[in-house]
């Protein structure tokens, strides 16, 4: 079979060229006579690869030098405890609940102290953004937590909410790379790299130096202590070697396309393409405020849940692959990451034109 | 360059059909036109890969339907947490020290328990298994933990500890599938698979259903509590998918291969070819106890560190690499995991014999 449109919202499609330099480096990578998976991760080949993948991502997105980057695993779940467990020191944060991930997090973080929902959108099932310009910032916040690019329900934040002088914390997995980043705005910014950047298994913390604690309360694991990994460059145990690997091909495509301007003038062609179809579509509509929409994902529904899994069913047996909905929204969504080129987004809203006058 | 004989103690050698395998399907899994990296872990394409690889390890391993399999995240090193996290009731566990990865382990516990450390062979450099026949396990110990095979300094365990009646944990990492393991003696039995399964990234726990619990404290991460990946069968977040597919590629070829009591003849007949070389050279020695010897890493020295660093330069120009010992042992150490061929540690052997030869 020929290669499909992937739309899914993770893991997700990941450039060609990326997939055939991987098979073609499989049993020997650049004369070395092994896979990147064979490899010690203390050896001068693979701390090459570990050390050229951070340096590309630091171009990348501008890194200051006095941030660190970490490698590490277990997802953005994980995240949500070892954020709290790290950063809170007068025991207190405020979370902006914008999705189900949002929310995962605030829960997770209420274990390790007083956790503030300062505001929500789960009133209209996250279909927006709130407004976060005067906010009820905690006197003693040790951070405000969003999360930057809701997957499930489409929606983005376009301006950062006012912290009020406290440090922000984002979960930019679902739009990392796919836009710039002012990163000196943050105190920390960490993704999952399973939707633009890499397989799942490899989780990103970018951490301001003087952030990172040692006076941790005595239960957070030795794993879980940002600390832990910054003083050993991402190498205290064995890290997810291939995974990295991978994500360091990504950033070098990334720089190839012309950087962080580029993907995100790119990004906005795509999502235009199919917004303004959804807007002059009369069987397809967008589920999210049109100020709020997300550049990655794309939910839409016709409103009639058979026509919806009809729409799924034809799309798919067309080579339009993971279209349905999240089950919390219904319908479809199109996750149009980095790696989607236009023409797979052109010819989806091609299709969907062809089935809206098939079915009208 | 030519594929090298690669003697690393982790990552570590895979067999070359599986990775042949991963390279030709990289770009288009089985007629999917996916990558298995691009692939929704909610997908019913790779919902079929993690059931296999739990099933053809399931019967691999003879594992009993009373235990759980889980795949996670964060290494060996993520486990020395969870465990006491999980399994500590009373509040006492006791650990028997045979190297660095035990002890580490046992300083772990520490934050959640009194964990106490019955036996040691710290005494002489790890160089030994400790008489375990009748140690003072503590009454009230919630489990018994033992490092199964000390990759670091080549020992193994081949009669388990007497724990008076209480439950067995064995961080078996680097022995893994190398010989039969009768799963009932244990009541935990996990796994890093970076030595003989697969890339860095997947750690497997076996954990009899009995000792999954819910009422763990507070400050336990939802992400370490095993019930939380038990209840959702590994995909309670998105697992490391790519690293759990090659892990049941190198399943379905140990089970090619005759299973664990032909693997085990295999390893037994390659780790005679190198020991006894051992014990017949005027130059090279091991640096173990014979009875307990490891099956899979084999620690050797000259004696003399100049003409240790000779060798090991001169194996790996002549293509069998990763022989330098670990820094607390010194010498060489080749590490002859399931997928190193026979070949491999004849090879190895006659280029050591020669060596000898021309540097007496």
């Amino acid at each position: 079979m020929a290669r499909v449109y992937n739309f899914s919202a993770g893991p997700s499609i990941l450039p060609e060229v990326v997939l055939k330099q991987a098979a073609d480096e499989m049993l020997d990578y650049q004369g070395s006579g092994q896979s990147v998976m064979e490899m010690s991760h203390r050896s001068k080949t693979y701390d090459a690869i570990i050390k050229e993948a951070e340096k590309d991502l630091r171009e990348l997105m501008e890194i200051p030098d006095n941030y660190k980057v970490l490698f590490l695993q277990g997802g953005a779940s994980q995240q949500f405890a070892a954020v709290p467990m790290n950063l809170m020191k007068n025991g207190v944060a405020d979370y902006i609940i914008t999705g189900q991930w949002a929310k995962k997090a605030y829960q997770e973080a209420k274990k390790y102290g007083k956790a503030v929902a300062v505001a929500s959108s789960e009133d209209k099932t996250f279909s927006y953004i709130p407004d976060c310009s005067d906010l009820p910032i905690d006197d003693d916040a040790d951070y405000v937590y969003i999360c930057h690019n809701n997957t499930i329900y489409g929606t983005a934040f376009k301006d950062l909410p006012n912290t009020k002088g406290k440090i922000l914390v984002a979960d930019m997995s679902s739009d990392i790379l796919s836009q710039p980043v002012n990163v000196s705005d943050y105190g920390l910014i960490y993704f999952g790299v399973q939707k633009n950047v890499g397989p799942a298994g490899v989780v990103v913390v970018i951490i301001r130096e003087d952030l990172i604690r040692d006076d941790l309360p005595e239960f957070v694991p030795t794993m879980l202590k940002y600390k832990t990994q910054a003083d050993a460059e991402s190498l205290y145990n064995t890290p997810p070697c291939y995974g990295i690997y991978i994500c360091g091909l990504v950033f070098k495509w990334v720089k190839s396309m012309g950087g962080l301007k580029a993907m995100k003038a790119h990004n906005e062609k795509k999502a235009k393409i199919l917004y303004d179809f959804l807007d002059e579509s009369k069987m397809f509509r967008g589920t999210v405020e049109k100020k709020d929409r997300s550049l990655m994902n794309v939910p839409f529904v016709t409103g009639n849940d058979e026509l919806d899994a009809k729409f799924v069913k034809e799309a798919t047996a067309a080579g339009f692959v993971n279209l349905k909905g999240h089950r919390s929204v219904g319908g479809m969504r199109a996750s149009i990451y980095n790696a989607m080129p236009i023409e797979g987004v052109e010819k989806l809203v091609e299709f969907m034109k062809a089935f809206e006058e098939a079915n009208s």
